[in-house]
């Protein structure tokens, strides 16, 4: 189960009158069995090698790449490395996630992220997809996430005291459009019916191609996407949670930009994807932030006094509300009746709480005294509508998706919610809200960021790489764009939990 | 049995919202069942390739390589374009000469020849390795080579009105040092013991990485070699010939720059190479030149009357000889006891024909004024004793190798006589002078330029591509450099015939 780039220990039989084999075909000989497939050494490579190779006299440590149908060899060491540095990658619409492993061990030695400087052509998704279509704005696009990616390596090579030109590997998860504009492919045709990528499974490319600051003949192992919507990211969240392993029926969910959810078992997979996560980051809330110091991650209301108390992670001054605090907090003025059943703030709940703010009526969750840099955090009616159609898409996606296999949530073993998201939110809130369904609590599972935790796995192992490879063929996806019966159930789950209270027996429900 | 690049007929199902598979994933799943392996895309190609498949709508040609252990899809044509070109390169010391094949059909279609640049910086292989190791040396004679594939590159073009981008591969069938050259590979560890080159067997590389003019996606196959004294042109020899295919034992003779023979059949062969071919051609002999147009390739001499007559090559004014007519003239000498049994030119026997020319005692073998530009054609003493020589090294390699394995002459099925060596001389005259063994005519059996031929039947078949990949290993070297016994024939062979002359009993033998 050799990793994505593998470190061959080499002692080959000298050169002589009697063995008179080239230095190159001396190496791959020695090589060859121990990888265990069809090596190769390219001709970029080669001179660079034989030099090495001679130099250390024969002996020393060959670097192969796993290349799915062979193996390359690009480098020739004297000495052994003290680590096998290579980089997972989670390519975020928002942030670029990565974390440097050491794959001799398999252990993650360095972690680091930053902000992807693509927003600054688009904030979202789309945006950015039209921003390619003009003229150079593909190429400043590539060039953006390559920089960003380039920084991380930087950061994560300080860390472990490396040069990020010792960086051998690279795995990447990432959305659809993200690879491709990783890849510079045209992604016009991702957003156009019938949403058809440029690629989806791309082959190893290297390092120096893309312009990033690594070994240049690091192998670059890009997670396969389903489709247009349905992304790496995604695939990465199955091989992470094990859901195409497990016997029972479980549902992933992954809240990112978009809500995509994937429900199977060993069997069988299906998946969809909508849009349903923009209210819970930053974007459309605009007190909305990415959970990080000063993110008001938990909100309580007493319903009885309308007392509010909050924590912010980092335990500094509140600059405003991550995903799971404004899912605590919407759910809190839900039970405390400041808000009625369709979202819309009650003045005579909410009291002084309730004021007349830039966006119109809002909530005033930490007055300008409290806050980060003497702002308030307010939270504004048109946020809540924002937040009120992103749980009733996440709810109509889930509900559809079992509907479409005939299958009850009761049938669930499992819910496993990928992450911030899953990791911050508290599911009894969000099943305050109808956003989750009414289940047991230790059904849902949250599994952190299962994006760059399927690009670590992939490093990894090569079996890992061979199961992502099939798992496109395997998922059926469901379109919601067309999809009549999603549009009728996303109007039932507008109201506070549902129109149709009966699915939600452990939320109290108000008479207005 | 795939030619090294394939023109594949493709059909995809269109795209749909019931079918979101990727541009080149579409396109892969297509193509693959039709090459017979697995199949990449590689980075550099994928946009462009994408790009024009959606043009086409999907349908059109795959151009995909053959690269051992996969295959690699490059471009996508929207039409089937009228051939599909190939060249076959035999990348001589001396010489360039290449064919251009279309593969859709297996044909010649296109042939050319060019001096090989690299004469500029030294005329023999070692004067050329010396060369390399100066600074920038290895460079320049990479740039020489380049250059002059990429003039034949243009010629066959023309002859086929295509443009040199069109040619969508290349095969390479030269000796070790000449592939080194080729691939700015350091030569210099070949001509010191060990004699070890730095390749033997390079895998498949691109057009573009080498800076040749075609095609840059074009796939570059270059024919493995055995060891520093034993090429890709003699594998080429083998493949050509049958020679490892054939039940009964058969012995291939190629005399170029250095004589290279191998012996065998289908269950072993055994090689060895010795400086036997220099006489031959231009360099030693100073009227020597390569078979061209004023070349003398036919000499007699009436040994009754000393009458000596000669056939030019084109008809033209004679301007040297060439190695048959240099073998002719040596064996008439002889017969007509010009010269004696070591070769030493008898005044009493050459009469006005014997002269003292610039470099001492010479034969006159065309008078000034026949001569091309009015210039005689002399033999000098020093160029007989160099072709005493090379007879002596000819004659001594092929006892020595039939004495190693316990074969007598008589045993052998056939003689293939590789190159213009072949093709031009009389096997009688070299039997005279006592370089070929003794044997019916019908067992010497020219077979051209098998090099070049060779080349051209690795662009057609997989099968012999594997066929090739697999011969350095079966073949025994026997090395000579270091062998007494060869040593002890040699001096045994500075006779015309030989010093046992019961070895020619074909041969007329004159008391002094």
């Amino acid at each position: 189960m050799p990793s994505l780039v593998q470190l061959i220990t080499v002692d080959c039989p000298k050169p002589s009158l009697q063995d008179n084999t080239g230095d190159i075909d001396r190496l791959k000989k020695n090589v060859t069995g121990k990888c265990g497939g069809s090596l190769v050494v390219p001709y970029g490579a080669m001179v660079r090698v034989a030099k090495s190779c001679r130099q250390a006299d024969f002996a020393g440590f060959a670097v192969v790449n796993d290349c799915k149908s062979h193996f390359e060899l690009v480098d020739f060491l004297a000495t052994k490395p003290a680590i096998l540095p290579a980089v997972a990658l989670d390519l975020g619409t928002t942030h670029l996630e990565a974390s440097l492993l050491d794959l001799c061990t398999g252990d993650v030695v360095a972690q680091a992220t930053i902000a992807n400087g693509q927003i600054e052509y688009g904030t979202d998704i789309l945006s950015r997809i039209h921003f390619a279509a003009t003229a150079g704005g593909l190429q400043i696009l590539q060039q953006a996430v390559v920089a960003g990616i380039n920084t991380l390596f930087q950061e994560l090579s300080q860390q472990v005291g490396i040069s990020p030109a010792d960086i051998r590997a690279l795995a990447v998860s990432g959305n659809t459009t993200m690879v491709h504009f990783l890849l510079q492919a045209d992604p016009a045709t991702l957003c156009r019916e019938p949403y058809i990528p440029l690629i989806n499974s791309p082959d190893i490319c290297h390092g120096a191609e893309l312009g990033l600051a690594m070994h240049g003949w690091a192998p670059v192992w890009i997670m396969p996407s389903v489709g247009s919507y349905l992304g790496g990211d995604l695939i990465s969240g199955i091989l992470a949670s094990g859901l195409d392993e497990r016997p029972g029926t479980a549902m992933l969910i992954d809240v990112g930009t978009n809500a995509e959810v994937v429900l199977g078992n060993r069997d069988w997979l299906m998946a969809c994807a909508g849009a349903a996560g923009p209210a819970l980051e930053g974007g459309i809330a605009r007190m909305g932030m990415r959970a990080g110091p000063g993110a008001i991650d938990k909100v309580r209301i007493e319903p009885a006094t309308g007392r509010l108390s909050y924590e912010t992670l980092g335990g500094g001054r509140p600059k405003g509300l991550c995903g799971s605090g404004i899912i605590d907090l919407v759910a809190g003025l839900y039970l405390a009746r400041m808000i009625d059943v369709r979202g819309r703030l009650q003045k005579r709940y909410a009291g002084a709480r309730f004021i007349e703010g830039p966006d119109g009526p809002a909530f005033l969750v930490v007055p300008a005294a409290e806050g980060a840099h003497g702002q308030p955090v307010i939270f504004a009616q048109v946020d809540l509508d924002a937040m009120m159609r992103s749980k009733a898409a996440m709810y109509s996606i889930l509900t559809t998706l079992m509907a479409q296999v005939g299958l009850d949530f009761k049938e669930l073993e499992q819910i496993f919610v990928a992450g911030s998201f899953g990791k911050h939110i508290d599911p009894r809130q969000a099943i305050t809200l109808g956003m989750l369904p009414d289940l047991p609590l230790e059904v849902f599972k949250p599994i952190g960021n299962s994006s760059l935790a399927g690009a670590e796995m992939v490093l990894r192992h090569r079996e890992l790489r061979v199961r992502c490879q099939a798992l496109p063929a395997k998922i059926t996806y469901l379109e919601l764009n067309v999809n009549q019966e999603f549009m009728i159930r996303f109007s039932g789950c507008r109201f506070i939990p549902h129109t149709d209270p009966s699915l939600f027996p452990s939320v109290p429900v108000f008479s207005e």
